[in-house]
């Protein structure tokens, strides 16, 4: 069985997975960012021992360790490079890791894990590519080609959330201007949002937040979309059309057999699934031929655990 | 030894290549496009025939042949779906050709296999991944990824110069707005010179196309940028800008070992090289970590022909 770690800015999740992608334990332990970096990966150590004492194993019986976390990894050190949630850089995971739990630790994104997840047991079984797509705070993103995860020569590829998608556009919080996730991401149809509520103090939107723009969340504009009010259907076009820009910049370059929407915004299901679905061929650049099949991720909060595990299943295999 | 063919809007040139890509015999026929495709594929036969003898071969010498088209094949049929400059819709190029010379044919996009030629014989020997952009009247790419050519699953991919880069940005011949070739091609240059030039009648610029913006060419631009014209200048470092979100695009999304520069446009060499490397870093997420190497091609002209044999090699190996 393999052990897979999932780190968020909040919570680290820890799981025992097995070679099909079935957690046979888990558990969760508080990240309390801001600490040092070695009380934070003794708690995890800890809270994998006691995941796996719990699920009736013994470290023994864990094959790999694979760890996602929301950041840049060097597979070679086994270094955390940049993640800039927990305020870390250059911290040696592995290194750390391994005071507690004895056995082999890979490293990537957790995008990247959670859209291998998917090709495990998840919407992708089988798909020979994907890119998967976190709609969140920001835009995540994970590739897998040829079944294999992939996050670039470098490590720092399948950052789908700052392609640059307009010239001079909204400034994003990485210093550039323009980038993809100041658009499709649940950030975006907040701002989108804010500024709509605010200047249409009679929609249903305005009232959905009882008034206080910042109280406004993206699940309210979806619903407020669905429900018909105008001014919120006006900003789910708007958002649409970004979406369906974002996946033909995926089908132009990569042309994946599938691309998967996951994260908070796709929640709002078969509403958002369907109207990019219907949009979308107007902006392809062949819109005659098959192009990727566009579905929502199935595995949710737990694909980041699952594909932790399954990338410490494939590098152990590979190694 | 392998048959390359690489099929232009003007041209035809078919090459005898070794397995190391060099080139053996090679000629090369005019394509008159406008003529029923039978015809076009008759000439393109009976010119790689002769080239055959011409170089002390015989057909049963030739292991598989390559072909590079201008547009979108289908690699299961054997047809070429889209091919816009000769204006064909499912031409079944693989058939037609097997009259003449009965070997196995493998068609795929012209940037495609060129990017694969020069993985294979060119300045991205031994890389593992790597894209090419070809800066001509459009902007044609060419994926590698694992030592082989990637064209997509459904065979659509690579279309580098239809990524969407400006929301709502300049119109484009395939009828989207925005797409990186109306941005980053030599189109692109002769447009911006153009309107430069008819605002600044003094310019080196104007003199340089004769007061005749009409006959003005990228190269013109480029060279007056070079010889420090302030007009020029000022779009030269515009179209730098540019190429470094068509570059910061690729890194974010696919981290290549490297991306190489072909076309046209790229015959300004070091002096488009060296800017695109200085301007680069400010673009990247990751402005401290490795990236892609940046480099100019090394093949030419002759790079579609080897690496349309190179592609049949690899695919005649694998099936």
């Amino acid at each position: 069985v393999y052990l897979g770690i999932d780190v968020g800015g909040t919570g680290i999740k820890v799981g025992v997975v097995d070679a099909e992608g079935s957690i046979l334990a888990q558990g969760e332990t508080p990240t309390l960012a801001g600490r040092p970096y070695a009380e934070i990966i003794r708690d995890m150590g800890i809270c994998a021992l006691d995941v796996i004492a719990q699920g009736g194993f013994n470290v023994d019986d864990i094959a790999a360790i694979g760890v996602g976390v929301p950041g840049v990894a060097n597979q070679e050190t086994g270094t955390v490079v940049f993640c800039t949630n927990l305020g870390w850089h250059d911290v040696p995971l592995r290194a750390e890791l391994q005071k507690y739990i004895s056995k082999p630790v890979f490293i990537d994104n957790d995008a990247t894990v959670a859209g291998y997840a998917e090709s495990i047991c998840g919407v992708s079984v089988g798909c020979h590519s994907s890119v998967f797509l976190t709609l969140g705070t920001g835009v995540g993103g994970g590739i897998v080609i040829g079944g294999r995860p992939w996050s670039g020569f470098h490590g720092i590829g399948s950052e789908i959330g700052h392609i640059p998608m307009d010239i001079d556009g909204e400034p994003c919080t990485c210093g550039n201007n323009g980038c993809l996730e100041r658009y499709c991401s649940a950030t975006a149809i907040i701002r989108m949002g804010k500024e709509a509520a605010l200047l249409h103090p009679d929609s249903m939107l305005h009232a959905a937040c009882g008034g206080d723009v910042n109280a406004l969340t993206a699940k309210m504009v979806l619903d407020c979309a669905r429900e018909g009010d105008d001014v919120a259907v006006k900003i789910f076009r708007r958002y649409v059309k970004y979406m369906c820009l974002a996946i033909d910049t995926i089908i132009a370059f990569l042309d994946p057999e599938m691309i998967i929407l996951g994260g908070g915004v796709s929640k709002a299901g078969n509403f958002l699934l369907d109207a990019i679905r219907a949009a979308l061929p107007r902006y392809l650049l062949f819109k005659t031929l098959p192009y990727a099949r566009i579905e929502i991720a199935r595995l949710g909060a737990e694909a980041g655990m699952i594909g932790a595990a399954m990338l410490g299943r494939q590098l152990i295999k590979e190694a």
